[in-house]
């Protein structure tokens, strides 16, 4: 089975929108086993979208169309796949009542061309759309399948995985569970490299590397006849990938470092602070981002300039002096000093040099340490831990290498806590 | 004279990598007023290359190719180019002397597959790739132009800028500068509404509006026979936008509201602490993006946790007591404790409800307070300025709605210290 992807708007064109629909689409697909050969992206322009659906339609059997199902006269999706296949266009009254009670509920007036929303070629299957107004659809005519989502990511990634990856699984009569592993502290060739047999001939699960930055994510994807003989499939090929890299990986399904970090702190009832210098607050912002972060993150110290590092943070200043604000001894010293002055389990430190300029031969752009301390009372007996760690994140000739080593530097100090947070 | 892109790279179908370049290209062929009707994105083939690329020579006059250029087997573009035209390939000795110069540089072996990279068809128009290792090309035949860039970003960006843009406009015989005025606190709609006859009926410069995350630029962009003609067409233009909507512009050509402050505060030499709370480093983050920082960013605190406003910033318990965290007092407090606590010139602080959980009748998701507190000693007499401002940034029904509302406190916070730098 074969799919390919149609994504309609001129704000496409213009470049005023990057079109994360086709990526997110393109990943689903291939998680699902069927392949997509093209994307193309046309203007609002009924002539274009005409001529390109004709094209898609025949080289592939399904045709994903992203955009045009707005109220606006410039939104002809519905209608042109209808006229393709020679289709009335309907009104759906479910969809109606459900835009009506949308409405209603946020005291908006309903215009005349909303209704256009609800308006369907005769026979469609429709999705809800819970993030907006437009459903989605789709047209099953010829051996042919034409489905239609909404333009905005938000409305359309939640669509595909609860309407539409229900809809093809069930015409394809198959059931397919995936699980991610999340790999941090390894590049994506080194995991192909390690684990290159095994995912070559492994055909159930299959099993897909995903480079993000700084991270490599395994998506292990079974398929079946129900999700017990997914899991029974998946297990396995997990055990064997822990068993190969097990160190590398933080986490199965854990979408990011700052959610698994924030998951297990609350599991252990731990607080933490952080003490940061080159990553200048990032690392507070992702474990912020998690919604219920504040029940573990008690907050932090930008200590950009030395002065706060000794201000805020107690290092010594004989500590800068002897060895310079980019040390393992800095390093540790902020983290405890984090830990202590805001009276946290734990505190995470990181120092480094994040260039452009300020790079050194003993000290060169890239080098960051990350510190870490903690206080702990388990088990009756007080702990102490510190530890530090140096990592280089250069890689040379990249424009935005200052963002990549703060990210990675971030990254890294999530994840170091996360490895320590295994001795509790 | 009508473009169209065409990207090639089987991860772009797999979704692995997002397709920025297309959005790059259409909003730099936008601003030459260069028309595209058409993207599309096929796999490393060379069947479906040679497919696409016709069907886009039939219907367009540039064909600009993005991937494809790399050293392996399945890196095909220029083959199938010359293919298409019917011409030989030939190596191109400029590249190849840079090609063996680069591996030179870095110690690195070349080997023989490298060399392809500066096989070209015959008469090709060669652009230096200062950012990696494949060089672009313009193939000119038949009256179509065909483009052929490499794939990765931070190479196809600044090649496009320094390469093909003057090349592209010595084809046309036009010169284009651009200018672009950044907006904050008014809405793409507000801007067009605000502006529409204006924007409709200016036809050189022309004036595009872009929306960013709670932002507008409005590209000006003059075509004409030198840069000055282009900057006596562009600079009434200017003027006009900010006789309309001057209060909401914080800078032209200024890249980033981090970017303007970094600048500006350098420029008055004086220095700032932030104090975050719902932001939780994000303000941190944007003003350490810049290098250079260090020069006025002193660091801050996150105080995540109401103990570490009262710790590290001095907020008196009985301001939290009786206004609530979020806070206009708050706000000013935590803003106050920055600036003296850190030693800084001024302090910045951010408290709010980023929610989805959090929110009540009288405070609801997405309220929040920003704080600013400024001591000068401007013109031999001290004056102390105290400002709170209250935001509102929920806007319903999106499901990142939470980092929205971060974001865009951190935006306006950034903001306010900008307007209040005028006064200095």
């Amino acid at each position: 089975m074969t799919a390919e992807i149609l994504c309609v708007g001129t704000e496409l064109l213009l470049g005023n929108t990057v079109n994360t629909n086709a990526a997110f689409l393109g990943r689903e697909l291939a998680a699902m086993g069927i392949f997509t050969y093209n994307q193309s992206v046309v203007g609002d322009n009924a002539g274009r979208l005409k001529e390109n659906l004709k094209l898609a339609l025949s080289r592939s059997d399904i045709v994903i169309i992203t955009g045009g199902l707005g109220p606006t006269y410039d939104d002809l999706t519905k209608e042109t796949v209808a006229e393709h296949f020679g289709l009335k266009m309907e009104m759906h009254r479910a969809s109606l009542e459900r835009l009506q009670e949308f409405y209603k509920q946020f005291n908006r007036e309903m215009t005349p061309n909303n209704k256009k929303q609800a308006m369907m070629p005769e026979n469609s299957v429709v999705f809800k759309n819970n993030y907006g107004t437009a459903p989605g659809l789709a047209v099953v005519s010829d051996s042919k399948t034409v489905i239609m989502l909404p333009g905005p990511p938000r409305e359309i990634e939640p669509m595909f995985r609860e309407e539409v990856k229900p809809f093809l699984q069930k015409q394809s009569n198959i059931m397919l569970v995936s699980r991610t592993v999340h790999i941090i502290g390894m590049g994506e060739s080194a995991v192909e490299h390690k684990l290159y047999d095994f995912m070559k001939n492994s055909l159930n699960p299959t099993i897909a590397p995903y480079a993000k930055e700084g991270e490599v994510e395994l998506r292990v994807t079974a398929s079946g006849k129900d999700e017990k003989e997914c899991i029974s499939l998946i297990e396995p090929a997990i055990k064997k990938i822990k068993d190969e890299i097990g160190e590398f990986i933080y986490g199965i399904d854990v979408k990011s470092l700052q959610n698994a970090l924030v998951k297990k702190l609350s599991e252990k009832k731990l607080t933490i602070a952080t003490a940061e210098s080159c990553t200048g607050g990032l690392i507070g912002k992702r474990i912020t981002e998690i919604s219920g972060s504040s029940e573990v993150y008690l907050g932090g110290v930008v200590a950009y300039d030395n002065s706060i590092k000794m201000k805020l943070l107690g290092v010594k200043e004989n500590t800068v002096e002897q060895f310079g604000a980019v040390s393992e001894q800095t390093a540790l010293e902020m983290a405890e000093g984090a830990a202590k002055n805001l009276c946290a389990d734990i505190g995470i430190s990181t120092t480094g040099i994040a260039g452009p300029g300020g790079g050194t031969d003993e000290k060169p752009v890239g080098l960051v340490y990350v510190g870490i301390y903690c206080r702990s009372s388990g088990k009756g007996e007080i702990t102490e831990i510190k530890k530090s760690v140096k990592f280089n994140f250069a890689r040379g000739l990249y424009r935005d290498e200052r963002e990549f080593i703060r990210y990675l530097a971030s990254s890294n100090a999530l994840n170091e806590v996360l490895k320590i947070l295994d001795r509790f």
